[in-house]
């Protein structure tokens, strides 16, 4: 069970379904080098790592990808090379173990279409593909897949085949797509999906993407997920940070150890650096500042989208404060003291009953003064601002549009 | 362009998946010797001629289907003997209009998914199927097919590639499926197929499938169509006729030449004979008359059902009725005076002037005296009931539960 | 029954809430000179003739309302002279029938609030108004009326008491408001009026408003009113006459002897007489004669809104047209052929059988033609257009933006 | 602003539209000799005081109400005799101020018809109340009132002068009803009493109902109110209470000082005593308590429901447990760790730091064992259950159907 929410790197905002292995290898050795310390500690390869062709964050049609003989994906050999010889991602995340990291992939619910077309065999079963998969239940976004009859036992069979596999290779993080959004239909493929996990021998995270998860199935998901998305993919636009408020404030209270609304990928530094032109977070300083500090605030995981490699001082420091990383460790209880239009106030009472965090929000698109009252019926002694590192004598903030306070209150 | 609605056979509720070609050249023979002076006309070979494997009403999934080189369905041999040596329907076409009859074929929208998976060139073209396949579209129920990009040349080629083989063949209508309820995203898929039937070089019928077709884009299917399905499959059960009403009272302004609002196959005589057991329709004879009087004081298409060399005598003089089948091309202009619960009636204006058609019906579970008053503001000075032969002074009839009259009028 | 649709004037359109005795006089002397001979027989005095010091189309709010002992609202004495000593409008009933017309009048659904909250007794009855009255069913647009408690026989004893009041002074026609698109919370209610209506002892056709009347409801408008409003108020903008030929699309089946699906009031000639600067209808003269031909085809009761007396020449010959208006005696079972973004064709047989009506309306704001294929599956040998008298050959028609042609054909 | 949630009598679930100051003046009595040291104070008059003729939970269409010249509603003589002379509800205030209580009254939204359809004079302004009022704005459920045209000042002047009188009787609370669930139309209504309270001169609560009140309009009302209900009437059934948990989760976070969601009275002990044979709560024992720890935990306001002075030991007990009403007082950020069919868990942090409070309830009809494991990722020293006074080592308990747990944890 995962006592706080996890932290780590994905490949997706940066190299879409093109990553290759050299780039995940340097960001690994990134992570070891420079963030490790404050608590980051995945590697997590995204989408498309069985397409040889794949080349942006585009999807193909009836490409041909890479697959074993039971219809179980494989890394393209021409991008994983060290995953020649049937070795998978073997010989990769024995790389990021070694640098004292975590390793994790993604995958799409079901399986390869071809694998269904073909009538290939089920590893470990005498069951075949083809009865295994649904042929009305296709993603509505990506080409590959057939979802499975969650009510055949050669479901079953397929998805515990996978995680053995993954269990063999060393995985510890699975990110499950095309089904945190889908309740009601694929309810029965989470459970599926969750006890394959939970049964394969090794310990995993179960990542569920693509939001929004639904609301009002947060009990189930809390049973059988580590984390699942709560939105649609989150890029650098202040308007998707700023609609996250809404979001948060109705997931906050199914926030806690084992089971963390997830907010999205953190687009910050080097993205997309598969298109033509490359890119770089359109996200000012200040939106940066307050999408970390409300992912903190609500504890959710954090993983960090931009190529590491490329990070400039800046995003360094935003992602290496440790006060503010520690809100995700020693907070709970947190919630919205108020959510308008042009601004927002969330407290979070600190675990060792010794104070809470206060953060304040601009939302507005100009300057503005945040007064925020003595929170929690109780005053405090000290109050230090995190991101300024100042000691404050009220809870009072004049911030730049679209920027954040946090305060670190004693009692 | 069609004068009046088309009448015929179908395989589909006899024979479902199955039908092979000795059931249809005996239900053609059949035909020619008994029905086709009362106007019937067309045999329709309904859906997955092209699948070696099917043996019920079932579809199976992933089922190998037979191809050309162009990804061009092509009859089942093993089923069609005839078509041996590529020559796909154009054999029993020819004995179908030896009979002096017509011969249709049920086909999906879409090309099949494994042609498209196989890259297969497309007929007349240098495009491949792949690129004219939607991989996100598909239809509901059946596992066979990937609809089409519509808004590409490559799915306008691929059309026209089909229909100018249909027209090869000789084929003089052709029933389209999962495409008549799927608006809006099949709307221009429509045109496209619309389009290849009307410029094939042959001419055709087209007539698309399910129903419920959408009341509201009744103007494009008047455009497109001769003839669309108004309803889901329509079984032999009592309700489903009854609930037929309802969609008639919607539909009948929008019927007239060229343009048939279709209320589904009559599930008459000698049905399910693939299945074990067999089968016979569950209709009792007032329903089916009520079906009968119904579907042509609409003015609806009547493909009949049931396997014609086991028709009995009742089923035989309900579809040989000459003053009823009458009512189909001498009549216009069709309305229900009134729609209640328990009973309704409804009006047709003789389009020689001279009268008009009364029909009754008795939706009750019980038996029912009707009594229409003089209808149209004009009195008539005959009027004969046309299932039993006899004139009347007055509309009224005692009918038993679910049991129709109809008269013809005469100024 | 009404054997045809209703033809009339109504005072709403040109006068509001604030018609006299003198305007509705003038207005029946001019259609008792000029129109009647053409078929309009109907003098309507409609909303808030009880209420002293209305003077516009605005309603005001706990307005002092003239009414009897008992709670049955009387003309105001101040607005109609000859009511004053209870007479009501019986002296101007008798006026119009003087004239050889019939005479309706305005009512609101329920009864006067104040009636209910001084506990004034029901005429002919034990009961109270109180005990009628139900304070929670109000309109949303007039500040006057309580609904009724239709389960209640204080209900029907309130509504008998009225209508025994207006057969005492010889009103041949009641038009309710407040209650046509009332469903399902109404029903009753108009079960109650129109029982209260045919057992007055007068003959009198029962009309209601305001629209849209719901299209599901059809048999139960059918079987209690004569006729009922099928849209909200029309006033004279081109696209709220535009509007109605999809409103009449639906209802066109629904039109017959005894009940007529009802477009509303005819916007045209002098308007709005009680507003400052008065007024004239916005509509083109080709607007208007779209407006005719369509309800005429449609069979749409006739009601003119402006002020009769102040006619001009187009206005006049528009109205009496008696080929056009023979459309609403002769034709039955309309229906459109179909109707587009840029044009619409209707069809109706003729009664007599020896031909049909067919109209063209162009809907497009520029200048079109419009050609109409020999309908109805059989050839004509004369076509005479209406509006221009002249003979043609073919059924084509160059109008100019928002014109119609309606052609009378001959077998 | 209110520190803490209200807690007190209201006089509803015992006597509906019927109470009398008999029965205040005695359950006044009854809370100052039991309750007041508890934390019990506010004694609140429901709704119809006004009414001489209530007597029961009733409304009565069109009744006289007891007003003054200016349109404001007084207490009806007969019911409260102190406020002959038109004293209101002065005297009656100052007895219960008298014994350190404090007292409430209920308010409909609006003014009384009849003060518009007279025309009276509204106190303070030159305005009258037919400008005032809205004839299309009434209530559902109550007959009494029109709403008010919140745009006008006349509006504000109206709610100004009952506010004015109000404090002039040393009101302390007042509870608007139909309006908490009247977004958006009643908006500005809810803002212009807001201000009337808050500029009265007086402290007043200003409660809002009936509920529920959209959780979307949550900031609104936590701007303009101190309580609102989140729920409609809750009486004494197993399946309201439990339908409680759902409402509670979602409105949570919005509690704090000044700003309580309310779950509602508790409808406990003696109820129903204005019906024929009287009547006590239908919750079991466990039920109540099951309630009253949910609405501590969730510290909603709690008003009880019951006659006081017909309390049984059990209900005295239950409402005097000093353990469990701290917890409205010392804890903050309570949340659902979960919420299952059959058993939900509850958190609060409390505001000391040095502890926690952790609530079990069984949702199921049957016995049931609830463990909770270490709440809140840090161990607790003591764990006391306050239902039972015992000291815990776990978190474990036996609970019959519909029973609750609740501990004080001690870090």
């Amino acid at each position: 069970m995962t006592k706080y929410p996890p932290m780590g790197w994905n490949s997706w905002d940066c190299y879409g379904a093109a990553v290759t292995e050299d780039i995940v290898r340097r960001n690994a050795d990134y992570m070891a080098e420079h963030l490790k310390a404050y608590g980051w500690e995945y590697i997590v390869v995204d989408i498309q790592w069985y397409q040889p062709t794949a080349s942006s964050h585009a999807y193909e049609p009836f490409a041909d990808l890479t697959m074993d003989a039971h219809g179980r994906l494989m890394p393209a050999v021409n991008r994983f090379p060290s995953s020649a010889g049937d070795r998978g991602f073997g010989p990769l995340a024995d790389y990021v173990h070694s640098l004292g990291l975590r390793f994790g992939i993604h995958i799409m619910r079901g399986l390869p279409r071809m694998a269904a077309h073909r009538h290939l065999p089920i590893w470990g079963s005498g069951y075949t593909c083809d009865t295994a998969a649904d042929p009305n239940s296709i993603c509505q976004w990506n080409p590959d897949m057939y979802g499975l009859r969650a009510d055949r036992s050669e479901a079953k069979a397929y998805y515990d085949s996978i995680f053995a596999l993954y269990a063999s290779w060393g995985v510890d993080l699975v990110k499950c797509d095309d089904i945190a959004r889908e309740y009601p239909r694929c309810e029965k493929e989470i459970e599926l999906i969750s006890g394959a996990a939970r049964n394969c021998g090794r310990d995993m995270v179960l990542s569920l993407s693509p939001g929004p998860a639904p609301l009002e199935r947060a009990e189930h998901l809390k049973r059988y997920a580590d984390m699942w998305r709560i939105t649609d993919d989150l890029w650098d636009e202040w308007k998707l940070v700023k609609a996250m408020f809404e979001r948060a404030e109705k997931w906050c209270i199914h926030s806690g150890p084992g089971h963390w609304p997830d907010a999205d990928m953190l687009p910050i530094g080097a993205l997309r650096q598969c298109c033509p032109g490359k890119g770089w977070t359109r996200l000012t300083h200040a939106e940066q500042r307050t999408m970390m500090t409300l992912w903190c605030m609500m504890r959710s995981p954090l993983m960090i989208g931009g190529d590491l490699t490329l990070n400039d001082g800046f995003t360094l420091e935003l992602i290496t404060n440790p006060e503010v990383l520690r809100i995700e460790k020693e907070s709970w209880c947190a919630r919205p003291l108020y959510t308008l239009d042009e601004e927002a106030v969330w407290l979070a009472p600190r675990m060792d009953g010794k104070g809470a965090y206060v953060a304040a929000f601009n939302l507005s698109d100009f300057e503005r003064v945040i007064r925020v009252d003595q929170p929690g019926e109780r005053p405090f002694s000290t109050a230090k601002e995190l991101w300024t590192g100042k000691d404050r004598d009220e809870l009072r903030a004049e911030l730049p549009a679209h920027d954040a306070a946090v305060w670190r209150l004693q009692w």
